[in-house]
C-alpha cells in the first residue's frame, strides 16, 4: 500500500547512496499516481471543450457558408412568391384574410392530399420505420392528443432498440467482411493476412456510396426525380436527418397500390441505415473510447507506481535473510510486467484487426495475458 | 502449446489412474477451446436474429396501434378538406387545375411565409445545427443544387463531429453526476458510497425530463403552444426525430426579432441532446458491448483451456526431479488464475461505478490485476 510507504522509508534511512537514488525515484513514482485523478480531469475537460468549441465553430461556418448560397435565392423565391400570391389574389377577387385561410387549409391537409391512407396498415409501417429510425419525415404525423402521447411512447422503447438493432447488425457486417477480406488475402497469397481497421473503413465506405448509388437511381426511376435530387434524398434520409423536403411513397397513392416499392423503400432504409451505422460504428468509436482509454493508461500508471511501493517493501525486509531476497527478484521480475514500453502501448491505438474492431479493451488484456505466459 | 499435447500425453501413458483422470479433463478442455469461435458465431448471430425479429415485431405492433388511433381521424380530416376545398373553389369559382396551383404554390413557399429570412445568419445557424444534430425538421430546405451539394459534404463531417461531441459532454456529465453522488452519501454518511450504474441512470432520466419539462413550459410560453404540444415538440427534437409539423422560431420574424429566444433554442437543442445522449449512452452501451464482452470471455476460455494444457507439460516433466515439481505448483498457482469464477466474473456485466460507465474492459484488467497482487 502506498500509503504505508513512509514507514519503511525510515526504517530504510542510512542505506547506500544508491538506495536513496532508487528511494527518490519512488517518490516521484508515488506522487505521479497522486497526480493522475487531477491530470485525467484537464485532460478529458480539456477535450470535451475542444469538441464544443470545434463544433461551434463548424455551425459559425456552416451559417455563414448556407446564408451565401441559400440567402440570394431565398430572397427572389419570396418575391416571386408574393408576385404569384398577388396574380391570384386579384385574377379571383380573393382578401388577404381568406387567402390565410385557404394557405392554413392547404398547409394542415397536405398529407392527407398525398395519399388517400397515410394511416392504414402499410402507411402506419412507414410511419413507425420513420419514428424509431429517428429519420421523422414528418410527411405525416399524429394530429390526435392520444396520437402523439403513444407516439412518444413507442419511441421510448423503439428508439433504443432500432439503434441497439443497427449496432448489432453493423458489427455482424464488420465480422463478415472481415472473414471475406482475410479469406482473398489468403487466396492472393498476401503476405499480411491481418485487415486492418483502414481496410474495413474502406471497404465500408464503398459500400455505403454503393447502396446510395444504387438507391438513388431506383428511388429516381419510382418517383421521377433527377439523380442528384435522389441522391440528395437518400443521404438525407440514411443520416437520419429526414428533412421531409422529399418523401418516397406520396404519389398516385403508391401505398396502397405498389406494395413492391413500399417494401424496396423499407428494405433501403434498413440495410442503408445499417452499412452507415457499420461504418460510422467504426470512424467514431475511436473517439468514444478515448476517455476509456485515457482512464485504463491511467491505471496501468498507478499499478506501476504501487509495484515500486512493493518493490521497497522486498528491499527493506530482505536485510533479513537471503530467502526474502529471491522474494524480492521474483517481485522485482513481476512488477517488469508494466514496463514504459507497456505503458506506451496502451497508450497508443489497439492493435488492428476484426476483434479489435468493438474495443480494444480486451486486446490490451490479452497482450498481457501473453507477455505473462511468455515469461513463464 | 495445445498443438503439442499428444507427443506428451504419449509419455504420460502408464501413469496412475488419477493421472487419466487429469488428462480427460484437460482434453475437455482443449476440446472447449477449439469449439469457441464456432460458439461465439452462433451466439451472435443469433442476438442480431432475436434483435431484427424483436424490431420489425414492434414495427408490425406500431403499425396496427397507429392505424387504429389515427386512421380514423384521416378519414374525417380528410373528408372536412375535400368539403372545405369545394367551398372556396365554388365561392370564388375556381377551376380544379388552378386550385391544384394555388396548393403547390402554397406548398413551395411556406418557408418564405414562415419568416422573412430563413437563410440569413440566424436563420443559417439554426438550419446547420438541426443538420448536424440530425433532427432535420425540414422547415426550410436547400433549394439550389449548390445548396443540396454543400449540404450533404457538410454534414459527411458535422454529423460525427457532433455525436463525438454530445457523448463527450455526455459522458463528463455522468462522471460529474457520480461525484456529485458520492458526495452526497458522504454527507450523509451512508454505508455504501459506490455510485451504481442504476443510480446515475435513474438521475439522467430526472434531469432528462426536468429539462424536457422546462423547455416544454418555455416554448408553450413563446409559441402560445398547449402544454401537450409543447412537451410533444420537445419530445421529437430530442430524440432527434424531428417530424417538423411544429417548428420554433417560424413565427413573427422571431429569427430577426428575439435573439434572446433563438439563444433559448439552440441552447436547449444542445444541452437537452447532451442529456439525452448520456441516458441514451448508460442504457445501449451495455447492448453495444455485449458481443465484445463475448470476444473476451472467449479469450478467458481459450486462456484457461491453453493453461490446462501447460500444466500438462508440467506433469509430464515432473517424472525427471523435484525441483520441476516445485515449478509445476507454482504453474498450478499460476493457472488458477482464470478460474471458473473469474470466467463467470467475466460474463457478467461489469462492476458499478463512474469509470466503469464507458466500458467495463479495464475494470476487468484491475480486477484481474488485483487478484495477482493479493496472490503475491
Amino acid at each position: 500500500t502506498p500509503g504505508g510507504c513512509p514507514v519503511h522509508w525510515s526504517v530504510a534511512l542510512g542505506k547506500s547512496p544508491a538506495h536513496f537514488k532508487h528511494r527518490l525515484s519512488i517518490r516521484s513514482a508515488a506522487a505521479t499516481a497522486a497526480a493522475v485523478p487531477q491530470a485525467k480531469m484537464r485532460r478529458q475537460n480539456i477535450r470535451t471543450l475542444a469538441l464544443i468549441v470545434v463544433t461551434f465553430t463548424y455551425l459559425l461556418v456552416g451559417a455563414v457558408i448556407f446564408d451565401v448560397i441559400e440567402s440570394g435565392h431565398e430572397i427572389e423565391a419570396r418575391q416571386i412568391y408574393l408576385e404569384e400570391e398577388q396574380h391570384w389574389k386579384t385574377l379571383f377577387n380573393i382578401s388577404d384574410e381568406i387567402f390565410e385561410n385557404i394557405t392554413d387549409l392547404v398547409l394542415k391537409m397536405k398529407p392527407y392530399k398525398a395519399s388517400s391512407e397515410q394511416w392504414k396498415f402499410y402507411g402506419a409501417f412507414y410511419f413507425s420505420t420513420t419514428l424509431i429510425t429517428t429519420i421523422g419525415y414528418g410527411h405525416s404525423t399524429p394530429k390526435t392528443r392520444t396520437g402523439k402521447v403513444v407516439c412518444m411512447l413507442y419511441s421510448l422503447v423503439g428508439i433504443p432498440l432500432c439503434i441497439v438493432m443497427f449496432q448489432s447488425i453493423g458489427e455482424r457486417l464488420n465480422a463478415l467482411i472481415t472473414f471475406i477480406l482475410r479469406s482473398l488475402k489468403r487466396l492472393f497469397r498476401c503476405k499480411n493476412t491481418d485487415v486492418s481497421q483502414t481496410n474495413l473503413i474502406v471497404v465500408s465506405i464503398n459500400i455505403g456510396t454503393l447502396v446510395l448509388a444504387a438507391g438513388a437511381a431506383l428511388f429516381s426511376h419510382y418517383e421521377s426525380w433527377n439523380y442528384l435530387d435522389s441522391v440528395y434524398y437518400c443521404f438525407i434520409t440514411l443520416t437520419t436527418v429526414g428533412f421531409g423536403d422529399m418523401v418516397a411513397l406520396q404519389k398516385n397513392d403508391q401505398l396502397k397500390n405498389r406494395p413492391d416499392y413500399v417494401l424496396f423503400s423499407l428494405v433501403f432504409i434498413m440495410a442503408g441505415l445499417t452499412v452507415v451505422s457499420s461504418a460510422m460504428n467504426l470512424m467514431v468509436l475511436r473517439f468514444l473510447t478515448m476517455n476509456t482509454e485515457d482512464v485504463r493508461r491511467e491505471e496501468l500508471e498507478q499499478a506501476a507506481a504501487a509495484r515500486e511501493a512493493i518493490r521497497l517493501e522486498g528491499d527493506v525486509i530482505n536485510a533479513n535473510g537471503s530467502v526474502l531476497l529471491a522474494m524480492q527478484a521474483r517481485t522485482d521480475a513481476e512488477s517488469a510486467v508494466t514496463t514504459p514500453e507497456e505503458l506506451e502501448a496502451a497508450s497508443k491505438p489497439a492493435p488492428t484487426g476484426s476483434d479489435c474492431l468493438a474495443s480494444d479493451c480486451w486486446c490490451c488484456l490479452r497482450r498481457y495475458r501473453q507477455s505473462r505466459l511468455r515469461r513463464q
